[in-house]
């Protein structure tokens, strides 16, 4: 605690870190104690705004601080696990990028570590605090959109091609978080094809289906080769479906009132006749809220109330091994991987 | 022949065939002599437009007319072959509406038919004549492009939903001509994976995978079953990539000097170093042809000088040969199926 | 009377005699019988397509045509006067391109020759039979917009420079004739500049200004020289907002639940307390029609049933009446000019 | 100095003031010193983000501040000139927000003032240093627009309405900054009309024409109550035509390879044979500055160096000279108000 708020540890300070703690900046049942990061100029980056803000290079500091009482990891993937579990060993509350872990056993034994010492541990699953995946969501529980049939979503754009995880763990993992929180459910098979245009690197495009039961089927093209950015997901529904494209600055979901319905004998296929509905379209209005405003909120929340985060371990863990399957039918050619399906889906508010 | 033009009889006067007696109308060597269709409401709709025109409701009249040289057919797929064979046999020209026959072992049987009798065999593969693939084709010949990455496709809009073919068969078609006329080359496997959403329909929804060599993959997604219409097409190179919006009333090709550059050690990967290269884009004009006005001169043209058509038997197989090996994938839920890499590709001026 | 339908002349085969001739062609209580134009090369072309239309140089045949009731007009502006009145003097229904004339006397010689002798006198105000127009007038109507405060239009695109007519009679045509419609009042008073960049060619970009009562205005531009087509149009209401783009496919009209709350005491400017209010978008689903085909349809039951056309001669009065007040004003560099205000506005079903 | 830094002052921070801080805080040679405002809550805000800096509610704890060099003004229209005027006396360099006073008197008095003491004053319009206003500037300056026929500008988005001055002041003002800038010279008249639709509130609306030597025109088009966010320029040149649309992400300029040539005798308008020149689009790479930081570093360099702003006295008086014109037009309904044409344009590197 620092000055009777909640006090925050950032470890990596380069391209998200900023963002952590500017956000962290403006909680007022929060305080920013210290930075960590192992280049120097980016602390002094951090220090000229925050000069009140400790900055070192050893994340040590940040585990002996008793003023830290929650550490916010923001560093490349292959150190998360490493970076969480010493953190909840020391008696911290963890927020981890996504994903949290690089195996499923990592992130059962960060769940194992944080139920046992009572702590929050949450993963930066940023989209589900967005108010445009909390519309679509909950278009979904009341029923607005019917039964759902597909969830088609692009990521692309040029860059950042990365060399420890593929385009798969750095683009469609924002989907899969998405879809396991608006359907509530997790898929029975996933299939995937990738390809890396540059020798000795990781996959820098891929095309990723998730059968889900009932002939609902996602899929999800994602691209670090791309000329134009693109966010674009459509939702289609028996009732309803819905547009949603993030690079719009307002109106980023629109719903349509569109569809087919269907006459006739379901015996007789080509006795079928399929009539169009064409309807209005609707753009509801979204408050202009920062999500990750949202997120480290909740999370302080989470820390102060004892309630399981939106993003917990549970969701952290599904997005894993959805991962873990993605990459495995990747290296199988598209080979369908079929996944347990006795998941619990994280409790949502 | 009529009065010293070619003399054209069109058969299936639904939804194309209108469209290819308009244009076949203001071709100055063509004449329209006859209209064909079992249903007499849309013969007198075609007459009260074109009272000069003789209607019929039975097939045979065009193959016994003298006056017709060329037969045009634009009736369901299933049609294809019987048709084409007839008019074929009865010494006429034919232009097919894509894709031209339901199997290879059909179209094989077409192309035979018409050298022997040194007939013009033509498939309607329209998006061969508009302006915008003939650009793309043009920046890859020229090199322009660098080396081809990848080839990504959406064709998305509500309906139609057909009987006798999958959405594969309807729109992945136009991409399966487009991949070989640009390219030059056939793919080595097909991946593909679809949906029904309604029992004992076809697949309303596909996404498809073609392998090509040296890392070059082509991605096509097709869906019936979408709220907005979606026409886009991007092509990555090594030098430069394109954009193609087939919805954008003008601009409808966008040319991006943006890639990555790669330098550093191939050996040892996580010393690359790759830069982002953002640079300016060029929207190239495009002539505002309608390609079924250029498509049926071509046509006429190929009639009177025996010239080999841009799409003739040779494109309109292996078209159909990938159609047959993207079913038999997504019958085997994705398997990949290896095609032969003997094609010879159709000559393109 | 032609095989007991109305029987139609066209005169002016240019670029919009076409379009009349192939609606005119598809109603099924109307026959166009004959074609006039002074060019032959276009004369052949309609041939061509119209095998049984007959077609002409002189306009007089039209008139002496006891087959022909009706005749359509799409000729040069500074024609219609002329050709209007020999065609009612002949006792023939009249469509004429808009506007319906050069000056205001002569619209008020060819309503009273169309009264006298019980003929239809239609002006051709095609945007007034557009889905979109009707929808804006709905909103209004219903009260769904609120009180209008302002309408802002631009309708700008590279050419066609004409040279008997500037660009407000061009283009700024249509929006005088859809805020007659919408608003069923007349503007107050009209302001407008305008500039031409060619010596010796009537102004090719234009600004107008109409003052309605209440504070109501309406600015259009109209620009012959721009690089992009624009038609766009805003309708500001005290409920409700539309943007009006007629170059989208689909989606033309958008309904913004936006606006402004005004609160405190209006004797004190300074304490005004002003809210914004951001709520849903709304774009309603306009039918596909062709204005044109509607149009002519209403022109044909206007003389079978002697209704009152939606855009008669009232409509075409007020129409050119602004039209002369406006170059009024941009002869005086933008002098206020004011209109009286004891026009009726055309009965609108 | 503080730290061998430039001492930055910042008075008011509200809507823009943290922007300045923000900036100010990342250049290497300025240091923000003390943040003033006369509410509380503000500074309490800028306190938790930047706790180091001092804030008073009091301006002239600023004034008498020796580590203060420079002083940033980000207040209200009205209170410009007293601050500008006391930061002056107090021997600080000035930088202050758009229009930089009320006046065309209170301008020249300010520049007297900062001449006088060989102190920097630069007004802060902000978009003379965005990377799309300077290509703008460079295509004109460097021929390849040809002769500019025409600026047609609209900005318009939904508030904020503000009590002390009208949309003109607030939004056109950008659009008279650019003009001075890019054609590098002066109006010879203003016409102005303006509609405020609450009472007792300045004008919401309004639409301005500026009349340049040798017919060319510039239009803007001006409104607080819009639905959409509209920021869209069009400069129509002889050889180029550019579209510039501010709310674009990425491609904000569009160079227009389009136009008309004329053909034919000037003596014989009707003889006029206008081409239509259709040609490519560019789109030039702009890079992603932001222009607020372009401008500080711009600010403390003609500090160190006593270089004369890109944005100094000059031009704040050419804008302040056109908004009282425009002001006067709009009062007279209109009334074209003749500029003297003696202005010198400020020097541009």
């Amino acid at each position: 605690m620092k000055d009777g708020r909640i006090g925050i540890g950032v470890v990596g300070y380069g391209y998200w870190g900023p963002n952590l703690v500017r956000n962290f900046a403006t909680v007022e049942r929060a305080q920013v104690v210290s930075i960590c990061d192992a280049d120097t100029s980016r602390l002094t980056l951090g220090k000229r705004i925050y000069p009140s803000v400790v900055t070192t290079t050893r994340f040590l500091d940040l585990l002996n601080d008793s003023e830290i009482d929650a550490i916010a990891i923001a560093t490349p993937v292959c150190t998360h696990y490493e970076l969480a579990l010493a953190a909840l060993r020391a008696g911290k509350h963890v927020l981890v990028e996504k994903p949290v872990a690089q195996t499923s056993d990592q992130v059962r034994h960060l769940m194992d570590e944080a139920e046992r010492r009572q702590l929050v541990l949450m993963v930066d699953h940023t989209f589900l605090y967005t108010p445009a995946v909390q519309k679509i969501r909950g278009l979904i529980t009341s029923g607005a959109l019917g039964e759902i049939y597909y969830y088609n979503s692009i990521r692309a754009s040029l860059g950042l091609f990365q060399s420890d995880v593929n385009v798969i763990w750095d683009l469609a993992v924002h989907d899969f978080s998405i879809l396991l929180n608006i359907l509530d459910r997790t898929p029975a098979a996933v299939s995937a094809t990738g390809t890396s245009h540059i020798a000795g690197t990781p996959e820098n495009m891929a095309h990723i289906a998730l059968f889900f039961q009932n002939n609902c089927i996602a899929h999800i093209s994602v691209n670090w080769l791309s000329p134009v950015k693109i966010r674009q997901t459509l939702v289609g529904g028996s009732r309803k479906m819905v547009v949603y494209d993030d690079m719009e600055p307002t109106e980023k979901i629109k719903v349509y009132d569109k569809g087919i319905t269907v006459n006739g004998s379901l015996e007789a296929a080509q006795q079928l006749k399929i009539g169009y509905r064409a309807g209005d379209m609707w753009a509801p209005h979204l408050p202009a809220k920062e999500a990750l405003q949202t997120e480290v909120k909740h999370f302080i929340e989470c820390i102060q109330t004892g309630a399981h985060p939106i993003s917990g371990g549970i969701t952290g863990l599904n997005v894993v091994e959805i991962l873990e399957a993605a990459s495995q039918s990747m290296a199988g050619q598209g080979k369908p991987i079929h996944l347990s399906q006795e998941k619990v889906v994280e409790p949502v508010l």
